[in-house]
């Protein structure tokens, strides 16, 4: 029997998103019937139904950045129980096979991952549909376990773990696949929705963070989330704020999707030290050779993070009292949420009240 | 007492090169003298030379692969003994103070290594004269050990060592670094100087190694040195040479200096691998953040080894029976084979008898 679930949809590219429903599959032997209670907005969503990264598959509800609770399961599903509260991430599916997904990473598919919304379904090639909605179904194998919280799937702690489900694990599998620990030295560039849970985890983990941003309005906030500096990298520091930085980093998270002007972070990279991409530019980068091999320097990619390393995340997020800083809204703010996310006004992410929708 | 050395050298950027003198240092405490035997022709070299990396330094001898024979040692000197055959590399050189230097890797000193050739002596200020020349002095700390071969010396094998001092470590260095081994996919793009000892020292590691180039010339060679695979990346193949490898290799040593359509050879990497730029393209890559972010891989760059690698490196090679594929020539002989470089006519590397200067 399928499940009609309201939802909250994108009819057609660049329109405000509207309400409707959305049918969820009848149960296969290893899934999970989910009722969400909170859903994130990502900034890739609004790329999404803005159609910058063309698609036809509009009506479309996004969203991956979910919590909530497990209302029925599948025949063959062993490790959850209906009241078990779980979260679901960016991915729903991937093939199983290929090294990539033996190895536990998911994320780097080499037949490609299903996406939670605007991806094709492997099974029945439908097309998944995301967390701005009610219910979902979701194989077992891509369930995340919530933590017990004070307040349990009700309270704002909960809430301000969704992000957590994209934003968190898109900055700490980076993080820990460089290693990244006490001593290292960590700059995080952009202090928005992935930046500032970046600072979190980074501080978590036992670095000395610093912040590059455009301004200086979230300091007293970077600071806060433990960074020890706050370099503004617009105006009339543009040309200049990386001189002081030179060789100084083992690692730097790009967050910006924005283009940058790419060799002044590199400059600031130590000796094997490690420039990530976590957003895509629209352009490509250019990048000279000289400025790597000088210092044996990189520039790499990482994609959100595999199922298990997402569970560490989340585990290690509860542990040391990691959320990340929302703006709850009800299904009827979305459209200008929207607009204050692209406006950079959100701080730092808005959480959707799902019992709205 | 300074020695005059006979030289070949540069009187001025793209003149030929012609015969001339350069003085040699008194020794310092920690300083070798060394009567130079085997000088290697790098395409660095005929880069400096040209002025293509603009200095005012003429007149210049130039040479980084250089073997000979102690003649004389410095008071404080303990580790060498007249008599001893050593080799020298790209560096006489550096701090020995900042986090690289200390850390054994002196390539990439962070107040800057001092080449062995157009390089200011961090002492005198003097001007670093290379290995074109029938005498050197050096630090006993940057000078390797060469292993004692059959005929010693004078022997066309010990000759074939030579370019091991750039070419060798050059390439050594990043397939440690990146952790080849058996079962590791390498590929090599370019069969020069680099690209050949690439080949043979991959081969040796236990990876399994494929050549990329520009034809087919030399693919028995590649064959020869260990490659099990060739692959043509010109003419009709330049659009499509790279569909049959996607997500293939683990390691891409990327030897060539021209620019090249960087995105095809990105598209060939696995998850977690890395390209490492061994040469300096004269423009900036223009490179795709999503091409890293979907399967986490690096683009990196890799400038020789420290000195305990390179003996390594040397020790390594005389282990395995590695040594660079030669075409000795006399002092006489060094304008022409600059063309031929130039032209990709030499088989692999060009080396001086320095007996002839």
């Amino acid at each position: 029997m399928t499940t009609t679930a309201a939802c909250i949809e994108a009819t057609s590219a660049g329109a405000d998103l509207t309400k409707g429903t959305v049918t969820r599959r009848d149960l296969r032997a290893d899934d999970c019937l989910i009722e969400i209670r909170w859903s994130g907005i990502c900034h890739s969503d609004i790329h999404t139904v803005n159609g910058d990264w063309p698609h036809d598959n509009f009506p479309m509800a996004p969203g991956h950045e979910i919590i909530g609770t497990v209302r029925d399961t599948g025949a063959d599903v062993t490790r959850y129980s209906v009241g078990d509260i779980v979260g679901i991430g960016c991915m729903v599916d991937s093939c199983g096979e290929c090294a990539s997904c033996t190895a536990g990473e998911e994320n780097y598919c080499l037949n490609g991952m299903t996406g939670t919304y605007n991806s094709v379904d492997r099974h029945d090639g439908s097309i998944t549909q995301g967390g701005y909605s009610t219910h979902i179904v979701c194989r077992e194998d891509f369930l995340i376990r919530m933590p017990e919280v004070a307040g349990g799937l009700d309270s704002e702690r909960m809430a301000a773990m969704t992000p957590l489900l994209c934003a968190g694990i898109t900055t700490y599998s980076p993080l820990k696949h460089w290693g990244v620990g006490p001593g290292s030295r960590v700059a995080v560039v952009g202090m928005g929705g992935l930046g500032h849970v970046a600072v979190k985890i980074a501080t978590a983990l036992g670095a000395e963070v610093t912040v590059f941003s455009h301004g200086l309005s979230k300091e007293d906030d970077g600071l806060r989330f433990g960074a020890s500096s706050y370099v503004a990298t617009g105006g009339d520091a543009a040309d200049t704020f990386h001189k002081a930085h030179a060789d100084e980093f083992d690692l730097i998270l790009n967050t910006v999707s924005a283009a940058l002007p790419i060799h002044r972070y590199i400059s600031m990279l130590a000796p094997d030290g490690t420039l990530v991409m976590l957003g895509l530019p629209p352009e490509g980068m250019n990048i000279r050779a000289n400025q790597l091999t000088g210092r044996r320097r990189s520039v790499a990619g990482s994609n959100i993070g595999g199922i298990a390393q997402t569970q560490e995340m989340i585990d290690f997020c509860a542990e040391h009292g990691i959320t990340a800083e929302i703006e709850l809204i009800a299904a009827d703010g979305v459209n200008d949420a929207y607009r204050r996310v692209l406006g950079s006004e959100v701080r730092y992410r808005a959480v959707i009240d799902a019992n709205t929708i």
